[in-house]
């Protein structure tokens, strides 16, 4: 794939294929937006039916142009773009944009003809943009090649860059985000079905672009999925945030709903286990791409968690607080002589506790601001502010906004605003602000927002530096990848728990029998008490079947209950295959966990955890990571499932072994990268987690294997 | 308590006492603004010290004013506040506004003051607003009644009047959500401390008033929480929504936590079940009174919560299907005659689902627009349509509007936009459609909330209606009362059973016994298998003593167990008072669910319901009702946890008798009801749910009376 992509952005030459001289089509807007918004390089309509248009000689072909364009923006009927794609190649054509519908969108022929061009691209090496999109522009150079009503306007560039699914969507978010002193933007790329260069490799070129600062993502779907780890941790690296916005959960969810692991979270869990993990922070709607991109610019990250709240209106304060902690932010108490100061010039009747309300006594006395932030930021148990001037405006604003950057100018911990007062009425103190790079919102709830992302995307870089400090775990078992890609169908208990147990995952001690008396010499060796269970492919919901029997103590109740489980297997189905019993020791008292792992044909293997039964199948409280995991990352899973207190101890429990829980959970997930080639599902339901020190153990297990067709593909 | 608001929102007079000629300072706002947004009724400026001020006569006292004002406004310091109050009840003054500040926010020295406020206001019958507040706004009458930086603008009056706890912010709100074509007020009033007329009082005053048509409140706590029902049910049959902003509930929360049940959702989960039941819907930020407060005006509810979507971008209609999903709309597919009429001029790679994808063509034919939204209001599953304009703008823009403008005049179904131009560029559309009440959006997240808004308060509506028409349960049992009223402590669990099963609540069969021969008369007369347990005040946790046996099968396990738990509780606590045992049948296998009630000091009784052990505790998957409950709240909050499937038949179970269960809540609230005067909490803990058909029956029960405190307060 061609990573160019500065050629892409700012080509020398652009040929338009299928321009027309009716201005208002689609197919004749590219050219008037890139005449009318100054593009420098040279233009070329193609287009056998007319000799010049908007003023630019028309070629009635492709081959006849002078030079190879970097970029070819295709306008021509889908039957007809997979012609124009060959003369793109023949041409030697680098770059194309192809804006036609009708596609794989449309099903049935639409497939097909997709098909064809990802054959053409490939053989020429073109890289392809779209189809089924609305263009490109890169507003620093005045790039503006695309089609819709936002690029009838000149935008003011800045240092975000942004790719999108979604043409006319993207560009409205592009539009709305830039106005009235938002986000300027440098580049915005629409990708539509995305054949060639994909929304991953957009953001990658952003993260190398020294001219982007913050990357925006709007996806539906991810083919290339896997790469966002990766990816991630560039940015990262790089210090430069990336926004993502994940549409479509619903009809994704759907989608994935075949393996019964992923389907309790559904696809949309993956990703969003998989933009924790890589550092990238989701966004939900429009203003969030503008708020916590402006809070970004201020380019000052807190070093930790701890927030401080000063206000001029009660309300706003405790509205903040709310946000903030719900949020996962901590509203310390100051530190004694940060009260002490204060005390000297808070009215008695505001308050000093955090937030600390400097009451509408600002009205009387500006100074006050001035004073309070000082003591403020210079308290050693804050690390960020947050300040509520609820609608001052006018010269009272100026002033306040003048003391403000002046405190600020001394320190490099995040001041952030919220200041509700009306554009009109507050222009010098916002255009102060502005100036300053200090970020101003209109309520609280959007401070609140914008601050918490800062502080966790500060977090985010603090858990990347420990993750890569953690050495990886790999595990290899040949003889568990021979037994799982031979298996011609589910892995049952027994075998699945051999081969986790060569991954090193805890499982009970357990020997098959086929007779009376070999199960009494297994009982004898495994020691009572014991468990039985009739082992059958046919039979794979043995308690329904009452061919399981458990807590057995003595020889004399073995011999009864192999005679009685083997009847009833066979009283439940005459026709199921008896492969004879399971004995087992009985596990213990322990928490019932439930481990598994997919192989998610977007994202490769990913680990699942929750406790056993109801809480993973009907509350759905389950946690999920891309493999391979840390120990620390398997901590974190762990913690995340709300019944963690179940495990950590509550309602009087002893505190479960947790260390080994996550050492399972990393077994887990190396065993399923060991496995990528052939397995489809790890099932682990249940693993007893006991008492902190005696480790866990798995008591039954189930292992699918990929099916012919998914091995194949 | 004064409810002529009328006259407090229109004073024919006001006495701004306290005065002050500096008229950047707090007392001296009031008169400015007054003043200088031509308030038409007498001014009475109060001042020892000033002969005039802003050119009307100041007089020394208020006893002096030529007439009683209908509102004095107290601008003077804490400490003299009570000295104007007193001169205010002699002159006769109905309603005052106390600005001033140093009341019980400051604690100590300031609750007095409040206190002996709170009496004088009592004793002249003076409708007081504040202390600690900003005023009002009587926007419609241009009375500007207060201080503060959004006093300086004139805003364009409305049908929405507003009650705010918070001055700062609530003034905030008004004033940027009547910014740009937002939403436009009526009265704005704030009440800070609240020791006089409440936010409830305002709001019953907005229902009755005839030019509000929709209520806004912003509230940190309610004083009379327990009005919030009636005030809900007159606002529904009013038909005027109310939105309501509660902030403060990580505090709140803390303060409500001394009882155990009610720790479960903190006090924040009794206003939200308040506001539930009273169909009062909750907003979070200042654009959703907004974009709420916008589709209310479009004058029209839906049938059901069936949307149709159309878009010009598959992004945004993604997107909606998302956020209005979520929100517990449907997506329904079209009628078979809608999609033919769509097959005729939709493109073909476009979308005919719902949402109905009609691609950039727009671009080359805006009839699109026309033919698709006539086609998809007429289809008889659909009872509202959102449709999704991108950043379409100018001239284009205008086309597309006026004929939505000329659909939406013949339906009656709501019609709501997301359109992301810029308001420069769309300045003739929005214009039109603002002209027509046809709310529009910038983002399809902001419309879809909107519409969830719309559909959530049409269903309030319906349940209301379908609500009244229950007769609510009334319970009373003179002997269950005298017996909680008369405790000295909890009532614990055989007493316990006995009240709840005098309000018909099913419990498990079970006698005391003092000996080991009454119990065993007692287990022969219930009939095998029982239980026993310890009875003593001194052990409350009878399993940790070891003082409880299950299953007794037989005579002789009975005396062996009775003799068993007798030492076992003595080897507990030898100095524990030991009142013999219960003897009890084995409940059988069920649901274990865990019924409470609460004695909330703002509520009244409330009622808790969740599934037993961790689930409630842990996991706090819980719902609350403020009693009492008719049947079908009941079903509604049982319905409600997220472990409703276990109930209704997950994991292979037979479905549980969830009737027999509502059944048991709807007796819980009457008896909380009944009880009121002497409950503090009535826990039912576990209550086994059996099979459909098979009933219900309390395992486990406790009552906390009312401590003595409790009782005379």
């Amino acid at each position: 794939m061609r990573t160019d992509l500065e050629r892409f952005f700012n080509p020398s030459a652009i040929a338009v294929i299928g321009a027309s001289q009716d201005l208002a089509t689609i197919s004749g807007q590219p050219l008037k937006f890139l005449k009318s918004h100054g593009y420098k390089g040279k233009l070329y309509p193609v287009n056998p039916r007319y000799p010049e248009v908007m003023g630019y000689q028309c070629y009635p072909s492709l081959a006849e142009l002078p030079e190879a364009p970097d970029l070819a923006l295709i306008l021509v009927n889908a039957s007809r773009v997979a012609d124009v794609l060959r003369q793109c190649g023949a041409k030697g054509v680098p770059y194309v944009i192809i804006f036609s519908s009708g596609f794989s969108e449309m099903g049935g022929e639409g497939v097909k003809l997709q098909e064809e061009l990802i054959a053409i691209a490939s053989e020429h090496d073109i890289g392809v943009v779209g189809p089924n999109c609305q263009g490109m522009m890169n507003l620093a150079d005045s790039v503006y090649a695309g089609f819709g009503s936002v690029f009838n306007s000149a935008y003011e560039p800045g240092p975000v860059s942004m790719v999108s699914q979604s043409g006319g969507f993207g560009f409205s978010v592009m539009s709305l985000s830039s106005t009235d002193g938002g986000l300027p933007f440098r580049q915005v790329v629409t990708t539509g079905n995305e054949i060639g260069v994909s929304t991953l490799d957009f953001i990658d070129y952003f993260i190398r672009d020294p001219r982007t600062e913050i990357v925006v993502g709007y996806i539906e779907g991810l083919k290339d999925a896997r790469r966002l780890l990766e990816v991630g941790e560039k940015a990262l690296a790089a210090k430069k945030p990336i926004l993502m916005w994940k549409v479509g959960n619903t009809e994704l969810g759907q989608q994935a709903a075949r393996s019964h692991t992923a389907n309790l979270g559904g696809a949309m869990a993956l990703y969003k286990a998989a933009f924790k993990q890589a550092g990238i922070l989701q966004v939900e709607d429009i203003q969030d791409v503008v708020d916590y991109g402006r809070a970004f610019r201020c380019g000052r990250l807190p070093r930790g968690n701890r927030l401080a709240i000063i206000t001029i209106t009660g309300g706003g304060g405790i509205l903040m607080t709310d946000e903030c902690i719900a949020r996962g932010m901590e509203i310390p108490r100051l530190a004694p002589q940060t009260v002490e100061k204060l005390r000297g010039f808070v009215p008695s009747f505001g308050s000093l506790l955090n937030p600390v309300d400097v009451t509408a006594a600002i009205f009387n006395n500006t100074e006050l601001i001035n004073q309070t932030l000082q003591a403020i930021i210079d308290d050693p148990s804050v690390d960020c502010v947050a300040m509520i001037n609820a609608s001052l405006q006018g010269e009272l604003a100026a002033l306040v906004a003048t003391q403000i950057v002046a405190v600020a100018k001394n320190t490099d911990k995040p001041i952030l605003l919220a200041w509700s007062a009306r554009d009109v009425v507050a222009q010098e103190a916002y255009g102060m602000l502005d100036a300053a790079r200090i970020p101003h919102y209109k309520s609280p709830v959007r401070c609140g927002r914008a601050l918490a992302a800062l502080s966790w995307y500060a977090e985010a870089l603090r858990r990347n530096g420990r993750t890569r400090a953690e050495a990886p775990l790999t595990l290899s078992s040949s003889t568990a990848r021979r037994a799982v890609a031979s298996a011609t169908g589910d892995v049952s208990e027994y075998s699945a728990k051999r081969i986790l147990a060569a991954y090193g995952i805890p499982v009970t001690r357990e020997e098959p029998a086929t007779s009376r008396e070999q199960a009494l010499a297994a009982a004898r060796r495994i020691g009572y008490p014991v468990a039985l269970k009739v082992q059958s492919p046919d039979i794979p919901h043995k308690t329904e079947a009452r061919a399981v029997r458990l807590g057995i103590a003595s020889d004399a109740e073995l011999a009864a209950g192999y005679d009685e489980v083997i009847a009833n297997a066979r009283a439940y189905k005459a026709s199921a295959r008896l492969e004879g019993v399971l004995v087992q020791e009985m596990a213990g008292e322990g928490v019932e966990a439930s481990l598994g792992a997919v192989n998610d044909p977007l994202f490769g293997p990913a680990v699942m955890f929750g406790l056993g039964g109801i809480f993973a199948e009907v509350l759905k409280d389950v946690s999920f990571r891309l493999a391979p995991l840390t120990p620390s990352s398997a901590r974190g899973m762990i913690e995340e499932i709300k019944g963690y207190p179940v495990l950590a101890g509550a309602r009087g429990r002893a505190p479960a072994d947790v260390d080994a829980l996550a050492d399972a959970l990393v077994r887990l997930s190396a065993a399923a990268v060991d496995l990528e080639d052939c397995f489809a599902e790890l099932d682990v339901n249940p693993l007893f987690v006991f008492e902190k020190g005696r480790g866990v153990k798995a008591a039954d297990a189930l292992i699918k294997p990929k099916t012919r067709d998914e091995v194949t593909q």
